[in-house]
């Protein structure tokens, strides 16, 4: 059994992790770090999970009791993990990093969108991209992962195919994206999260650019595509807890059939596990929920020579912590569905 | 008083024009038609308005107690209006009709977009598009409005001074909504919205340039621009039961600043007694929610050159009711603001 | 016009009084208060009285600036009203206050269900318990008004004319209540009403005579019922923004049918204004969502020989802003339900 | 491996028994009965079930197919079972079935409360009621096991440990409940179930004694009590998909302590796999989502005597789903836990 470790054990991602490893077939968290919670039952924090774990919360350690893990889930906020990571990858844990330290290859991106300075920049260059349908060699040889973000998971599992193909104008990307509110996590209390103010709302936030993880879409894009892509980001909130899903546009530059869009689709994720692909009919938030799927559907709009391609995703499971088990499942050798294959969220 | 007939009394539509115009002060509604709840209390349909209003709902009629009303509201299924308008403004009663009859000018789209023939060209021609920013005059000398669509009705009032000013490239507009749950009625069930299968979901629905309100928000933004406008719409579903939020992409055709760019809105909005402007902050929809008002935001991403615009309405007041009674203001010479001015939602 | 001050402007509340005081014919808000939001507009706490009111939120003042109101409406949290109350009932304002420091009779009651020794005793047994339907002279004659809790108000509406017409065991009173998320107010963020905890779940808290609201309504069950009456109530919380429905259960002292239990309630609230009685049907909290009523279902059940009365109410408006404002024009020998009578909420 | 076939199998309850019994080690699903989707795959109606079943759902039959299962679950409309069980069981196929059919022991209560005449009253009284946690040895004996009502399984199981034990007068019971939309089902659309109506609204519904559990608690509460029970019944319907939470009522029959009581319950549920005990905090019906778990907490009314107690299930599992195959497990001699012991539900 691979020992596993999560610190951040009691935000949202902690939560599923718990939850998710637990029925693991080959892996057991050993170690569930939270400075709330310390001393306490896993049902704590989760009362989902009574009689599920006989677990306590453990308080942040200087890294000896993690240093007993064989991989470290770090689901902390932005900042704290490049501090972390250097000692533990010593000792021989491998990280699957939730937050951002490690996602963008450009370290000068840190100060401009994360407002730090980069102090871990060797590690970063090591450090996998974490979405294993792109990058399944490089994840299985690594031993930290830079786990994606939510929004870039989506709109790049939406997207790739085109680029891919060269079949779109990249410049003329648009995401346009709505989240549920877990989202903003767990620990942050302010009016915007307040249930009155959300409930029976939606709105738009850090719109024209200013989302960070517009650098992340862009990073993945312009890979995919071999040119530097600028795209334009707008995220919403949504008045449910769970869920992302982005509406892609961009223009073709030939014309396209929706049966010639499809096909590329399906070829290219034929063999993927976790891709689900639609003929008829769209993605809903509901339908990826508590699964690592994402559903992807496409449409030409002819009248204007664009393609428009939505892909739903839970954003915590495969925009967090499903991706996350995916990747450790490569990181160790194991069949990469391994846990993930047979879960789902409730309907309705 | 104004004697005021009301057809679809029991939908969403016929509830909010019963409750605003019960306090207009100028206007009476002397007849609330309603197949469904003939006979009963208006009460029977929406037990919000009890004590409010001692009208018995009608059966339909064959146009003769409406003829006794100096204008009437037609809130029923599209092609229902263009059979009753004709006597109706025969006998000199005037119409704001709130579905799609009268709304396109040109006629050969109906057949394509509401699968029917239209059977009074005539009137559709002489018919107002009852967009009072942007039409008040016409309105104002008008016996038949054409009542705009919610979504339109948004993306028009987002769009428009970018348009006029010609700052934005036209053939790059993308209009991405977002609604409540309300603009799909009151009488249609089914399994899709059922309530358990929409709470805790997001989702698409007629994309790539199917939803009807494409050709609708074209005709405007081509007025708008002097050149024929093609749009990529995407509308979507949100679980809530009111508001529109509708966010908007276009390229800019040359750098333009925030400032500059609100000072555009404002100008151009100065006036309006329903326009809100934002300099900092950006529209939700509960900050429309019950009042006639569109509130707007906008931003430019200086990374791509493209501006964003955001726009808020309540979809059954400004998007529907409101704005027709706006509209029966202007066509009986009161002020436009009539009974409008302060209304608004409950917060929270 | 009647000149208001309202201390606690920026809570749910205080939004309400400024919406609803804003359509008043003979009142106008002068001064509001809010700590947080002071030297702005309106708008930027309450978005959705964009143009409707010009005035700037003032800080809390020594009283000066409250001293020249005719009336103050106090919607600040327990144990500071009775502070400030006597100083302003000096200068000649009159106090509606929104708070519990006057509504129990009681003082020995404060230190066990508020935590506070109350420094007003005197004020306390001059102040006037604000319920109109059942205090209407002594409000009328009052200068300092306790407006009632919004539990107490849903729950004694309910169960009065069985209590006065001796037709229950006052010993088996159980009200089971359950509210919407505002009735937790907009200042106090935690886990308890951060959206996604809140959002698809329902629960109890403070069971078994842990609320506060229960001593409230003990002393209006024992006036009514001229004996010492002891209750257990059950509050719930839903995931919803507004109202509350409470459930009340009574054993009957003899046999009773459905007709004379609804002709009691019919008799005692004929003259009413805010009260519907059904007949059939059952009211539910979107009913009264916006209105100042409340909605009375009541029926026997014959098999255990007990009644079940069910009423819903706006906890914000008759559970709170509206009622202060009912009892605001009873002192000040308006009509009772000025600005009050056609107001209602969204539908739906 | 057992085989399962589901009749009903595009409602709720099917989708969650596919959705379970996909992930138990000794059972599996050959036949999936739908009218509406025969001949479609499953996630034609379970969307969240994309690549976890290659079935594909099969139309009514006269049977043969349906008895080469070794169990059949009958999630029908209450009347149908009873008209198939007969033929079924002669052909060595076990029964579960999830209506009212084999409830009630009392046949004649039938026309009654469900408006039939039993037709198969021998079967009837065979028939084991599926509630494992007082009945495991007859269902293990059991051929046909008819699963009990959501409600009256969260209330059953908050009651009974007093029941027995005496403690309470059983003439005084109240029971309050709480339910999500879902327990409505998801073929019948209407006004009542259309999400803007539900959404942000409360309700009660058959109230006083008129809803079907009724009699069905009351056959429980009267058999643990050894006398004859009459109850008082109101269920509400919350604007959430899933769970269901009850808040019992009685009268004590001597002075208790919160400490004795909780002892009563954790020795009474001690050895119970699915029954969480609260000490402190209380129940929310999220605590039980998505997974077979009761969550009981309770506490004394010092100050009427009363006991107050609360507890939540997910409706559609432990009050529907989850017992089902949990009575499937006695049947078969299987580890009663089996497919049911590690599934929980998504947090938030």
């Amino acid at each position: 059994m691979i020992k596993i470790g999560i610190v951040g054990a009691s935000g949202y991602g902690g939560g599923e992790l718990l939850r998710l490893l637990g029925r693991h077939p080959k892996a057991k968290v050993i170690l569930a770090v939270s400075e709330t919670y310390a001393g306490k039952p896993i049902s704590s924090a989760w009362p989902g999970q009574f009689n599920q774990n006989d677990l306590i919360f453990s308080p942040a350690d200087d890294g000896t009791q993690l240093q007993e893990c064989d991989v470290v889930f770090l689901a902390m906020d932005n900042g704290k993990a490049m501090t972390m990571a250097p000692k533990l990858l010593k000792s021989g844990v491998k990280i699957v990093d939730l937050s951002a330290d490690f996602r963008l290859k450009d370290v000068s991106l840190y100060p401009e969108w994360y407002g730090f300075k980069h102090i871990s920049p060797t590690l970063n260059a090591e450090a996998a991209f974490g979405l294993p349908e792109f990058n399944r060699e490089t994840i299985s040889r690594a031993r930290l992962t830079a786990n994606p973000g939510c929004y870039p998971t989506a709109a790049v599992l939406a997207l790739a195919p085109l680029l891919e193909s060269g079949l779109i104008r990249p410049e003329t990307i648009i995401v346009d994206g709505a989240s549920g509110v877990s989202g903003a996590g767990r620990s942050k209390f302010s009016l915007d999260y307040h249930f009155p103010e959300l409930n029976e709302n939606f709105s738009a936030y850090k719109i024209a650019g200013t989302h960070r993880h517009t650098p992340e879409m862009e990073q993945s894009f312009s890979q995919l595509a071999r040119v530097d892509v600028k795209i334009t980001f707008t995220p919403h909130l949504v008045p449910m807890s769970r869920g992302i899903l982005v509406t892609c546009y961009s223009s073709l530059i030939q014309e396209t059939t929706n049966v010639q869009l499809q096909a590329i689709y399906r070829e290219r994720y034929e063999s993927e596990p976790f891709i689900v692909i639609y003929g008829e009919g769209l993605p809903a938030t509901k339908h990826a929920a508590g699964s690592n799927r994402c559903h992807i559907g496409m449409k030409v709009d002819q009248r204007t020579g664009r393609v428009v391609v939505i892909s739903a995703i839970d954003n915590l499971i495969k925009g967090m912590t499903g991706q996350a088990i995916q990747n450790m499942n490569l990181m160790f050798g194991l069949d990469e569905t391994m846990g993930l294959s047979d879960i789902g969220g409730l309907w309705p």
